[in-house]
């Protein structure tokens, strides 16, 4: 059976305390983590952070996983990292880093195997949205969406059909979820704050941690001019259904429809 | 026949070539423009700031209207700064110094009259933010809402039904105004980025300026824990419908409609 995926908006308490890890370490069921760091250019120190904070919480065989080029990513001695791993989790720095260097490696491929055999695969900041088959690499933050102002690319696409942007409510970031949405608003935004996650389960995800979910369903939209206007116009875009989801409440992904954490479902 | 409200986002840009002092000024019609100074508490520089540019833009009748206290609020020599005036324009500062300083004086009444009578009535900032009846006066920034975390209060109430927010995008300011809604989906929420404005006639509003106004409409919102969850917790709300509305675009405030800038109206 497929593992869950734990997405995280970057940030997240370096505690044992801390839910987000736990939900980690947990799903790990006390087997190997691969710390993968793949995203930073200069990862010295990522594996020193959680290292302590894992160990508290049952993880005795944490290893990093980290390329120089794409070239290491071909090595045995790498993927054999990965071999009886029980969890991946993706640290931050540049999404694209992580698809240029893995994308279409053997890495990339025992990652998918892992995943599918049930191991928890994770990611923080670019390492969550790397999730996604089409990942937000660049966009302003604190401004309102600009037409021409965005760039995506292609992501690992361990979710569908959903666009992640994390460091959400702290750099002001609604505007560039709301143009990647615009862009093809079958795909779903979801927007997560710092020390915050989405624990994805089949098609659902529950929110854990301290800030809140942004979700940005564009299935109603009835106007926009993204496709029309200048590059450096205001994106114009009408009727666009927000969730703001907290600590318990779900989300179903398949029916577009949150649920409360206190049980109670949201009619449509 | 009532006057239009021009309401900004804050940082105008101060040139004569804005179209947002292009509008008001024009909404002046030539006659006396009142710099209303009152929502700072150190308003020099101001007045010399808008000079230059309104003389430029063939208001020759420019007058500042400031208070040191409430007393001043009921002098006779204070109103009638606005005897025949043809505009009245709120600059920034606190908005709860001028609702504190002349809300309820014969200023406040003054202002009232001169809107009826047909007087442009324009505001920036904080001065944006006192034109509706029920006013945001606190909340955090560049964070999701929580549910304790908004101070409210009585503003001028020129606009019904509406909370204002100002440099919107730039201090990211999306969780407060859902917040703001949330209290009361009645209220539509609009959040205006800088250098940006919404001119108000009648029941409908048009967009002018460089950024964009988010329109919040919380209308269909079937769930939200504003009401029962303790204040250091997350608001959760489902279900809110946002429009983003660029130079151009129109709203019904009547049916919550937009209509985009080319004309196509938006059928629901």
């Amino acid at each position: 059976m497929t593992g869950a995926l734990v997405i995280v908006g970057g940030r997240e308490r370096k505690e044992a305390d801390n839910v987000i890890l736990q939900e980690i370490a947990r799903r790990a069921h006390g087997g190997r983590l691969v710390l993968a760091t793949v995203a930073s250019s200069e990862p010295e120190g990522y594996f020193e952070a959680y290292r302590p904070v894992f160990q508290e919480l049952g993880i005795t065989d944490l290893v990093e996983l980290y390329v120089e080029d794409r070239e290491q990513a071909h090595d045995e001695a790498k993927r054999a990292l990965l071999d009886g791993a029980t969890g991946v989790y993706f640290t931050g720095g540049d999404q694209l880093r992580i698809t240029s260097q893995i994308g279409d490696t053997p890495l990339e491929r025992r990652i998918y195997d892992l995943h599918r055999q049930g191991a928890v695969i994770a990611g923080t900041s670019a390492g969550a949205s790397v999730m996604s088959d089409t990942m937000l690499v660049r966009g302003a933050g604190a401004e309102s969406h600009r037409v021409g102002d965005l760039r995506m690319a292609a992501g690992l696409g361990l979710v569908k059909d959903i666009v992640i942007d994390q460091h959400f409510a702290e750099r002001g970031r609604i505007g560039r979820l709301l143009g990647a949405v615009s862009q093809n608003p079958r795909t779903l935004g979801i927007g997560i704050d710092e020390d915050t996650a989405i624990v994805v389960e089949g098609d659902a995800f529950r929110v854990i941690g301290s800030g809140a979910v942004t979700v940005v369903d564009g299935h109603r939209i009835t106007h926009s001019n993204i496709a029309d206007a200048a590059p450096d116009r205001v994106l114009s875009l009408f009727d666009v259904t927000l969730h703001v989801l907290g600590s318990g409440d779900r989300f179903d992904i398949a029916n577009r429809r949150p649920e409360a954490a206190d049980g109670a479902a949201s009619g449509d």
